[in-house]
């Protein structure tokens, strides 16, 4: 096994019992194979529905970097990322990824992870409720933004 | 305009002339119009790629509340969330969103959202490296987790 994947499964399995959340673990390295970071899923101790394993390794890999920008890290995560935390890995920039349980796996112990995806295909609609209001008012902040050369991340 | 709206926005120029990061902003209300929690984008100035305006908001309320459950609340956005937020939502059971800006305004002043949106879609594949690895020892925490009746939020 992957030694960066038995990590990652072994806070998985940490992050359960210690009652602190679902059982998914994850960890960031360098290209070079040094850890930066480890994480689990801690949405029942942290009370916090976006404390996925992969965020909590993402914020703490920034953290301890000082940065918001993770082009030369790679992550391993023992479960295919939710649509929340894929889409976080690319707001990070990071690019490799590696992860092993399915989303299907997560589905079968519960999670709805398929449900989200599918609802991002545009299936499921109803999940919840989303509607446009004052555009026209809320693009003046963007215009403001844009014409003093906001910085772009 | 609508008046938790007039505040995202608000917070949304806020976050943005503080050099906190994007022009994003957003509220959380009860179904009376009470008002649990305000937050804006501070990707910058926390130097964390998940610190968007409704991720803050949401674990803002939820710090509040000392619940990871927002079922009964509305979130107001100043733009449409990106597939991150839009999934942090969904995990939240916030049933009831409103936005100002679409996605294409967001891509307008350079943010990535319609890019992530696509990528969740199948497109764009190369955008990140994505692989399978050691399912078949991961899966193994998954299992201990079911036999254990493992709590499913």
């Amino acid at each position: 096994m992957n030694e960066y994947m038995k990590i990652a499964k072994e806070m998985s399995i940490k992050g359960f019992k210690n009652n602190e959340g679902g059982p998914f673990g994850a960890i960031i390295t360098d290209k070079e194979g040094n850890i930066i970071a480890e994480g689990n899923n801690r949405v029942l101790c942290d009370l916090d529905p976006t404390a996925h394993a992969e965020i909590c390794t993402i914020r703490e890999a920034c953290k301890k970097l000082k940065t918001y920008d993770l082009s030369n890290y790679v992550l391993y995560t023992s479960c295919e990322p939710c649509p929340m935390c894929l889409s976080a890995i690319i707001w990070s920039n990071i690019k490799e990824v590696y992860y092993g349980c399915t989303k299907e796996d997560a589905g079968n112990i519960g999670f709805r992870d398929d449900i989200i995806y599918k609802y991002l295909k545009g299936e499921n609609k109803d999940l919840i409720n989303l509607k446009q209001l004052d555009r026209e008012e809320c693009i003046k902040a963007f215009e403001e933004y844009s014409k003093n050369n906001g910085t772009i991340y």
